[in-house]
């Protein structure tokens, strides 16, 4: 356990901020509850909260992804927690895996909303807390209580849940592949 | 990121299983809720619960800490996370860490009950998760978002909150701080 | 207070009965939550809980109103709660209004579903609850905590709140408001 | 129906206000929910809150009941909900049936705290709005989704459950019973 440093969460939207819109009787955002969230379980770390954008992963354009970069890289902070919505989770992991240099870096988001009843919101936000502190520099997803190198997971859409990419017995020496040496 | 290993969870009690009974307007105990919060927050990955006692840990006696201990030792996993009350959490994570060698365990409580309403006990449970995962072998407590190594916390009984030992400018040669070489 | 009474719960859907569904994302039914609710509660009112249909309200079809009518006509309770949608709700009372003589029926909904966060649901089901034991025969809609008559009511799309039609200082011989002289 | 009224809410404690004290581990008041309730339940009835007392309704005197009494004969209001403990509900009850005439008062409370999970408490409240508005003058509780006449209820202990009175074939021409002619 090095001397205990800031988190910086990046807040991008996603289901874990989602509310009901009981006029429209549909999903929006209006405010991110990552700030009650904190409070909720009484997180006594220092956090620096940074609302970078409140979107559904579906519609992030690459320039969204690019903000989002630069904030890892230019924020002081060598510890960060992206929260992000699941269905582009992986997309914006790999891009920062490949850019974002020097840095822990942690996404996590949610199934359920924080705002509705039985969510997974606060176990996932507490998977990446530990995750960001304890892991070295690299970027993760910590999704359904495991940890995940960037260059190793996707979301499985029938399921809902996140995996490792299947094992090849080979791996060829280009590509993707040539991050998966950890 | 290892191979994914199987995590052992040990039941001990504590605030996180508690419930409201109606009848008399007491705390008690019934039957653990960890089943029930993996489920809610999809956690696929492979865990062993295990029930040692469901006791308000200002009750635990040296003969409950001793089982615990021998729970930990003997069983197959090398990585275990132990739910415990929060009041002499330290004191069973101290004995831990004295006589559970080549194992990586993790102790969380909660101050609300998970069957309450805003309760840290997800979050908490989260935390674990991937401490238990990413943390080398020894034993440490993981409360209000941080990390903390056994021989170097405490409970604030005034604030409820865990925090690390006052720094002590020279170490004594003897006692507990020889193990705080960490 | 005349002798306790059976009371007939018809279930059609609405948005207290809708569930989150993760992998899609949107709202939808599953299976009624009102055993569930009426077990929160502690309701010890003998209840039949009859499920006629899951349906958003925005798409019930004459038929449905009609199957509806036909079960709270035939049923051999004089006190029947029905849950709804809120969307064509006042349209299902003034049909029931206007057919079915001679019983107690209260219509609710909820504009947040029971099994989210901050529900209106439990508030609306207890309003119906004693609506249809103290009230007489008539079809009323308990929503917002108010009682409204079924010919006395319109659901203000803006606000998404309930409230008695504007008053008129006279009243033209024809049409609706010839069931408005309660 | 008629005109809508301003109903009065007394707010005298009980468990449906209490909250868990993490530091204590014990139930304690801070403050009252029921604004909070009324808003989550989307409440648009005039409705006036008055905090009379924060108790447990174990811990009732004598003076605490006249407080009530003295509060339901002076106020402008005709219709008063109190909110109490369950515990004594019943001795309140019969105070103010004896004693407060003219006006329609309903008691409520809960078995499980508004705050904790899976509590009773807004399906109570929205008994009593309804009881209180369709109810001719007198004093009631409404519990478990019945609606009891002050002199013909009490509270099952084992159970937790308000229940009638057993059926007595005669009954005494004097006393309290003059008033179950309802």
């Amino acid at each position: 356990m090095k001397k205990e440093e800031t988190i910086r969460i990046l807040i991008t939207g996603g289901t874990i901020d989602k509310e009901y819109d009981p006029l429209t009787g549909e999903l929006t955002f209006s405010r991110s509850h990552l700030s009650n969230m904190l409070n909720q379980v009484r997180c006594k770390i220092r956090v620096i909260l940074e609302e970078v954008m409140l979107k559904d992963s579906l519609r992030m354009m690459n320039e969204d992804r690019e903000e989002i970069l630069k904030k890892c890289i230019h924020c002081l902070e060598n510890k960060i927690i992206i929260t992000h919505g699941t269905d582009t989770m992986v997309e914006t992991a790999r891009m920062l895996g490949n850019n974002a240099k020097g840095k822990t870096i942690v996404l996590i988001g949610a199934m359920i909303p924080y705002a509705f009843g039985a969510s997974d919101a606060l176990f996932n936000l507490g998977c990446a807390f530990s995750a960001v502190q304890a892991l070295e520099q690299g970027v993760y997803i910590t999704m359904n209580g495991k940890i995940f190198h960037w260059d190793n997971v996707r979301k499985n859409k029938e399921s809902g849940e996140f995996e490792e990419l299947p094992h090849q017995g080979i791996r060829s020496p280009g590509g993707e592949s040539e991050n998966q040496q950890i």
